[in-house]
């Protein structure tokens, strides 16, 4: 075969939302097409905070991405790190292969920014990956064990206590997760005193959810604090270190877990640089998600700033779903000769789960507030789950843990203790004594 | 209130089959008993094979030991490594705790012994607890995307090739479960020969299945060997390497994967020294399951050898349960002023899968093989798992794995391939080319 019989390659670097979207889109097109990711695995992201509090296994949230492919034959996937993107020669460069494009889809997302908090990255818990949910969650049972066995009452309320920053969706559901975790294990642990837990929000704002309307924030900070979430606002913190959280005001707060829900940046891949960037370092990119400088490559979802009205999007899935099928026309478009044309993101409303049988919602001009959102949001998010197994073995979760307020995948399951520093250092070494009388000794 | 009037305290170390069942037998018993184990979970060892084939999620085979002492008020967990145990004072060790008892029950299980084959322990797989088991898949699935990757054929064929060593039920199980792993996982890798998947079982002895009667092992072996397992007998693994295993005839096989399924050792506690063992290193017990030198502590499981009809017992986990209720009846009977009596343990009859449908089985004088037997130790292990869910968790995934041919948890969910040392190994740092044309250079 010659070259210009070889169908156009595109090459789709990241497999969220968006890029798993852009190359399912892209199966008819002709096109032999890429897909590259670093996990073999696509992550269903909303459900990361019920990975993190023993709700779901990880492996239901995780969708093999060679399945996701099995029936588009000329679309194949690649499990690598791109280290390197050469825009003038359209190459891709992993660590044992350079890889060339025609056109080529940005869909690498967002990461964890620590907005230069000191002690932050060593010490908060970040929640935006499956390994960060697996880990979060054994920290936190580790933490009623460590609980479990502290003699000291001060000690024990520190184990006890979680601090979580950020007052949106993530931080919302992980406080209204963590209440409901207390309530489900509460009976397992009859030698704890349960007032002792308490599960903070701090919010660097006056509300929480600041991508809804005002009202529904202020719905949810009255549900978490019924609940039993203290919640701050204008908080901001200046120092995480490994007994505590030390607050702008000046105030220290000993605490056992701080998950970081604050801030994300683009997750740029390496060497894009002179690429123009707009805020929180996205990639600009035109009406048609065509980069600035280059025709031939897009950047969706997190990883682009996107504007509609003069409005910058929100970073929700729906949008990096409909700029994946978006992109996929347009690049289509483009094979047979003609102009990209204009996204435009078509918003079907907005769900938040809270806890506690409550969630928020605004369908078009409609707030819903209570039990109805919270319905709709589990059953939206079941529905877009990928895969029917990994639907049922959800679904199994909440029927029995939602019937019987139980949380079942409560298993700690590597890391020994003594393999982790911050436990030794918050039980310290002293020998305790726990000897049924001290005839004994 | 004083010393005498305190309920006497069962100390229980290890919550296996043997230890679990022991601190339930004991619930009614009037005293007070502590289960100590470093998990915060029983694991269920005979689907340990299934985790690491991607079959089962390793959360259902994990049961929070919390849970399972839930209804039993005066039982207590705690979790921790026990690191010393002074029998004159009765007195369990642990890391921050000294714990006294009246009655110890020992129940440490075993674990892998690699019978001192150099570089066994550094590159070969044990699969023995739950961690091992998400490891050992973990490895399993990033073999198959190296080999994706992989552009020499030579190579590819070494990435492909899986060794088990041991001819027992879990080399069977491993062997027999890869041969289905490859079936599922075969069209997602259109780019893969899968005649280069090789799996080779090697078994030092005459027969597999060594506890069960000849006959059942010769159909295991033809069995395996329909389902293209390669099956060496008489042959002994010499050493290890990152790259190889080598055999005592001086023979070397390149190979990407070792499971070391071959030998087992006591799990004794530290500082249990001066006891009297048996063979493996395993505690000698008087009929009773006492230990010889002390009235008041009972060894059980695969940490004791315990004889019946001038026969050891041999290590499987009805043998464990049996001596757990056996324990608590003789420790009730002690409390009581009563001697423990002897225990008997009664085979309800013995069965092994293979895989591909097949599996072989022993119940009184009549054997089993194929389809029946496969059945049956499905279900008996179904029904015999801990806990509701994970029940039907199991079910979920064997009727969706069974009935479409499927893998479904093909995630690696940690472990980056760049902190796999063996993977550098294999992989090298050359750069490939995967060029669609030349002409792009």
């Amino acid at each position: 075969m010659n070259t210009l019989s070889n169908p156009p390659r595109v090459v789709v670097v990241g497999a969220g939302f968006g890029g798993m979207q852009t190359a399912q889109s892209l199966a008819q097109s002709g096109a032999e097409v890429l897909l590259i990711d670093r996990n073999n695995y696509n992550t269903f992201i909303p459900l990361l905070y019920q990975v993190a509090a023993a709700q779901i296994e990880p492996e239901s949230i995780a969708y093999p991405l060679r399945t996701v492919l099995r029936r588009a034959p000329r679309t194949q996937f690649l499990m690598a790190t791109v280290q390197n993107i050469d825009f003038e020669h359209q190459v891709v460069e992993t660590a044992d292969q350079l890889i060339s494009y025609d056109y080529l889809v940005l869909a690498t997302g967002s990461q964890t920014q620590f907005l230069g908090v000191p002690g932050a990255m060593e010490h908060a818990f970040p929640l935006r990956t499956l390994d960060q949910a697996v880990t979060l969650r054994q920290h936190i049972l580790q933490r009623f064990e460590q609980a479990a066995r502290e003699p000291d009452p001060v000690q024990r309320q520190q184990l006890l206590t979680f601090v979580i920053v950020g007052g949106g969706p993530t931080g919302v559901e992980m406080a209204g997760t963590l209440v409901e975790l207390k309530r489900a294990v509460r009976r397992d642990y009859p030698g704890l005193n349960w007032q002792d837990m308490q599960i903070i929000l701090v919010q660097s704002g006056d509300n929480l959810l600041a991508n809804l309307p005002d009202r529904l924030g202020r719905y949810t900070t009255r549900k978490l604090r019924q609940l039993g979430v203290k919640v701050h606002f204008q908080t901001r913190v200046s120092r995480v270190t490994e007994q505590a959280v030390e607050f702008q005001n000046g105030s220290v707060l000993p605490v056992g877990t701080v998950v970081w829900a604050a801030g994300l940046e683009a997750a740029m891949p390496a060497a894009t640089a002179n690429l123009s960037t707009a805020r929180k370092g996205k990639l600009a990119v035109r009406p048609t998600l065509q980069l600035i400088d280059h025709d031939n490559v897009y950047a969706i979802g997190d990883l682009a700033h996107a504007e509609q009205n003069g409005k910058s999007l929100t970073g929700v899935a729906p949008e990096a779903l409909q700029q994946g099928v978006a992109v996929a026309r347009n690049i289509r478009r483009q094979l047979r000769g003609k102009m990209p044309t204009t996204f435009s993101y078509l918003n079907k409303g907005r769900l938040a789960i809270i806890g506690g049988y409550a969630g928020v919602g605004k369908i078009g001009p409609i707030l819903l507030t209570g039990f109805l959102p919270w319905l709709m949001w589990l059953s939206v998010h079941l529905v877009y789950l990928p895969g029917f197994r990994n639907r049922l073995a959800v679904l199994l979760n909440w029927l029995h843990g939602y019937s019987r307020g139980d949380r079942a995948i409560r298993v700690i399951l590597s890391a020994p203790m003594t393999t982790n520093p911050s436990s030794d250092g918050a039980q310290g070494d002293r020998p305790l004594l726990l000897a049924k009388s001290t005839g004994h000794f």
